[in-house]
């Protein structure tokens, strides 16, 4: 028997305590032994929910009963989640999280800890809700070289977008409707100018490659500037806009990350990826492109991803997993910005002005569009692009992803 | 260090001594040790290979030196690849595979053997080829109860598919390009009947639902009566053929597996699973859809499933891993024949008379079908559908997958 303590009530916390009720008898299965939920630390009242015997306000009755042996933080964010993780993993108890701001940011030092203390650190949750993703790069692609990963890793700027495309409504509206709806926060930043996304991208390419990379080292753009116009422009080249984050391996193993938006051909997998679902493409040396596909978010979808963790960690109390990766090494990264790529311009400069700045150019045709134009440049670099656009009128500028 | 030996230096055999050997320093540090190749079992004369000190023609020799820890079996069929099997996990080695064929009929007293002698049997590579589903179905979907799944499993059939759809060409001359370029065999009946589908379908069955799912009690139609009258009748309806492997567990916990060509609309993920691809839809009762997709077989990807296996095994020894599946219950089937959906028809009669047999049916367009008809009737089981079709003159039937 495994004894659980969840940390944070809300919309996952109180998800993996539903799954681990509903799907008692298959996880006791898969478990090869029950799996029980002691405490849930939450400060709020819930003298009224079915779980209301398990509730403390005090994280040390946690911290100090030893038969404690997992500690589920869906806390969020980098301070008390951040504190109570350190205390757990100090305390000998394995500790996992859909957290991904605290992955992101502190991964090294926890992973660091728990091996440390001889406990698991687990964060399959974190990255692409309930997507199985951090265990298949981990373990199934275990014998590839991953040299790139790119994906939609954001389902509320995909839902956004997802309305855009398909409704032809603005930015604005689709925003509104995402808030209503409740895939979008009141202040909608993180999701919105992309960070959510960077914090995602960050953990896949730690995982991958073996070093923190840390949200500040990534340039990072949102959706908020896409317009009507761009998505219509992208139609017309047989394209769709959409937020990726991207990591790429250089050929002499130095990396880079970044968060912006593109435009993705239609036979791209990612382009059949609507709404709020996320999609994220693995490309090895070995397995050549693999994709994955499924909810990005929602209670139930992450909550199903955190308790596989705790089945896989109540699988192995007392030995360690193989997730790790080490310290940043700042000299193993390179700038995004000279990576080489076609480019979408939209702007309100005439087609013969753009020829004579840019070159060879493909020019998109956008029934919608007066007094603008579009086009698609040759290959060429984020350095070599914003050099060529100084002092041109630019309206909008996006890559194309080949 | 662990040592391997590989029986069958065929594609797959020699694609793992290349990944093993290409990937060693990514390969050592994922496994915390070093892999070293020992042995390869193979009768014919590899006197010119790079490999060629490893080689042994008996058997024997493998099976008697206990510093082999993990054998893998690349020989396929259910002969001396059965045989050596066994007799591998008799003598305390862990074996991983990419024999569907051995997996699919004797999956269950394998891991049973297995079982009672404390060593691994691993087939990651078996279906989807370097696709991540075994260990993603039995780890991170654990918390899950899986009640469907369903997908393109085989590459060969889905590349002559393709080739009608997007070409334009018959059958027999996709077959025949497919033949050329090394994707069908000289003999494609396993391919194109369905048989191969048949047994992945059969793995993933008997992995999602505990119990085995022996591939002679899986009702399978292949490809070979689809002609490009029906790629465009179904292109009229927004739809691709597509030949599919699905189970579905029922209310009751039954469950039942087949393999047909369906109709798949344009916005199904698996629409867009081209080529050689393969694609796999798994739906939990928390997690809802998720989708894997990559190359489906190919000397690379399916060498680097297998290595992945071995890497696990290796991190596992003395040590059962988590994949096992009872035999089978007859009584815990049920007759696919009774699953309701839409269906296809193609008929040489007339629409009134199809509108007098069928009821309420949509009619279907295509310009090139002279004298024939094709529909879309509402949903019903096969048994009805069979029934009603009795004595009218059919072309064509397929399933609509809704």
């Amino acid at each position: 028997m495994i004894n659980v303590a969840i940390l944070g009530f809300g919309v996952v916390g109180s998800g993996v305590a539903e799954v681990l009720s509903t799907n008692a008898e298959k996880i006791a299965q898969s478990a090869a032994q029950e799996i029980v939920l002691k405490y849930i630390l939450d400060v709020r009242d819930f003298s009224e929910s079915a779980y209301k015997d398990c509730f403390v306000k005090d994280f040390a009755v946690i911290e100090n009963d030893p038969s404690v042996q997992i500690v589920v933080e869906t806390i969020g964010g980098v301070g008390a989640a951040y504190d109570f993780t350190k205390r757990a993993i100090l305390a000998g108890k394995s500790v996992v999280t859909s957290n991904k701001e605290l992955v992101a940011t502190h991964g090294h030092e926890l992973l660091e800890l728990a091996r440390t203390k001889n406990v698991n650190y687990m964060f399959e949750a974190s990255v692409g809700g309930g997507i199985p993703i951090i265990r298949p790069i981990s373990q199934c692609l275990a014998a590839n070289e991953i040299f790139e990963l790119y994906g939609i890793l954001n389902g509320t700027t995909n839902y956004i977008l997802t309305q855009m495309i398909q409704n032809g409504v603005s930015f604005e509206s689709a925003l509104r409707d995402a808030q209503e709806k409740g895939y979008a926060e009141a202040n909608p930043s993180a999701d919105v100018k992309g960070f959510d996304a960077c914090r995602k991208i960050c953990i896949l390419a730690s995982l991958s490659f073996g070093s923190q990379v840390y949200p500040e080292s990534v340039p990072t753009e949102g959706i908020e500037n896409i317009s009507l116009t761009d998505v219509e422009f992208a139609r017309s080249a047989g394209g769709k806009v959409k937020l990726l984050g991207r990591s790429v391996m250089r050929e002499d193993g130095r990396i880079a990350c970044y968060v912006a938006p593109h435009i993705i051909g239609e036979n791209n997998l990612l382009s059949n990826v609507e709404g709020v679902f996320n999609g994220i493409v693995v490309r090895g040396n070995a397995i050549g492109d693999v994709m994955f596909y499924g909810a990005g978010a929602g209670k139930l979808p992450t909550a199903s991803a955190v308790v596989a963790d705790i089945i896989d960690s109540s699988k192995h109390m007392n030995m360690r997993k193989y997730i790790y990766w080490e310290e940043a090494k700042p000299e193993m990264m390179f700038d995004p910005a000279t990576i080489v790529s076609r480019w979408y311009i939209r702007t309100s400069a005439g087609l013969s002005q753009a020829k004579k700045v840019f070159g060879k150019v493909s020019v998109l045709v956008s029934e919608g569009a007066e007094f603008e134009t579009a086009f698609i440049t040759e290959r060429m670099s984020k350095i070599e692009i914003e050099a060529l656009v100084s002092g041109f009128p630019v309206l909008s500028l996006m890559r194309v992803l080949d």
